[in-house]
């Protein structure tokens, strides 16, 4: 049996940044720094920091020894930024620069005068901060979504992990209702090169393994092209997921990974599938 | 034997506005006034406005007896304009008023530090007076052509006849190349409306005539859409072109025009078709 891995699987440079800030902060021992929200969407990792003394919280109110918080790597929403603030916690910001652009565009693009566009999941924390830094008139759409009527002037700005193809597609609807249109295409190169990558040791292999937290969005991405593509592919967080019926006939097996999986959680899977796939 | 013309065939706003422009300046009998290049793309139309005293003419520097110019529908390059201000002439602007804003928003681009794709026709008129206000590092595609490589800041500006189907294809493909995208659909609504309702004409007869002239954009796109859906298609100047074997068999007719087409030249072909189709 043959195993591929894709080069890209793993910690991107925005939650490899995030995680050594954050294991940094947990080596000081510091009391009372808690992440806002889970780190990454990484279940396993998350409980790592926990148990160097660095729990997530998600609601500042109901918590009373506060001194410092972390961002995590999908930024927050302009109002609890401003609440953070007023608060004087100290603040140790590990959102994703890349994050960070997108914010930043949105932003713009509201101010300049452009009904803004976000092509994302509305639910995701990452979208969720786009949509406060967009204020009024924003609307958020996936690749799923017809778009509704738009003003004549629209920008678009993109959610980090989201593909290339489905930006295309809602360009080409907005062109439909807009005279004049602003393109911020903010998904993030590491996501783009992880898609493609995903994609071509899928056409190669029996079953595809999709390693990753089942709240991360680019994991789902992964896990979603690989089925497009035909190939069975299984999502798992951890090695103990895998069935060994799933890879009885398989000569080739691939592997990949989203960008908040840690190495060591990648290596487990490729020596678990070894030990049962014989 | 039915015939069906399209509501939106002939002038256009803006052509109607240009020609109107000229015949009262032809009904004052001035001396010296001229149309830098035909005012339309329609030689007929042409014909009757020098019958009346007003010619084109190609080149400025040939001719001595200049007073005024009328500047065409499609607009003059950028240089030509500084040209005629620098000889002091009378200049008659008969631009269209959409394709001056298609101007603006390309010498807007430019400045903006976008690199400009204009989609047209490169040696159409109105395309090399686009590129004068791109200026530099400006390049014009059409549907058929794949983009080259492109800047990470790209503005788009499209030459008023164009379809919007190739709006689409080419902002695609842009963002397969630019981070930074803005576009300027400049597409006029007539030339939409007119495409939309000569698809649905064209979709309910045997046999589709496009009137007007050879060297108009809007009415060889025009052709070109009729013939892509598989009606036998006839691109005319005037009805004394139609021959009777065209329609033999046919049951329904179907007459579209260009913007640039006189209400008279439609109503010939009309008249032309029913005398011989009988």
């Amino acid at each position: 049996m043959e195993i591929l891995i894709t080069k890209t699987a793993g910690f991107c440079f925005g939650v490899k940044r995030a995680i050594d800030i954050a294991f940094r902060i947990a080596r000081e021992k510091r009391k009372g720094v808690f992440t806002l929200g889970p780190i990454i969407h990484n279940p396993q990792v998350v409980e790592k920091l926990a148990e160097k003394g660095i729990v997530p919280i998600h609601d500042m109110r109901t918590k009373k020894d506060i001194k410092a918080l972390i961002i995590r790597t999908h930024g927050i929403p302009l109002n609890i930024s401003r609440e953070l603030d007023s608060k004087g916690y100290e603040i140790i910001d590990a959102t994703c620069p890349f994050v960070k652009k997108a914010q930043y565009y949105a932003k713009l693009l509201s101010e300049e005068g452009y009904q803004v566009v976000i092509l994302g999941e509305k639910n995701h924390p990452e979208v969720k901060s786009l949509m406060s830094y967009a204020r009024k008139n924003a609307i958020v759409v996936n690749a799923q979504s017809c778009l509704p009527k738009l003003k004549n002037k629209v920008g678009i700005v993109v959610q980090t992990t989201q593909p290339l193809e489905a930006l295309k597609k809602v360009i080409s609807e907005a062109t439909e209702h807009a005279k004049e249109i602003k393109v911020y295409n903010t998904i993030c190169n590491s996501t783009a090169q992880r898609l493609r990558e995903t994609a071509n040791v899928a056409a190669k292999v029996d079953v595809m393994f999709v390693v990753g937290g089942k709240n991360s969005a680019n994991t789902t991405q992964l896990t979603k092209l690989c089925k497009s593509l035909s190939v069975p592919t299984y999502h798992i967080e951890t090695s103990a997921e895998i069935k060994k019926a799933w890879i009885k006939r398989a000569k080739k097996i691939g592997i990949t990974a989203g960008a908040s999986t840690p190495t060591w959680i990648i290596k487990e899977v490729k020596v678990r599938i070894s030990d049962i796939g014989g």
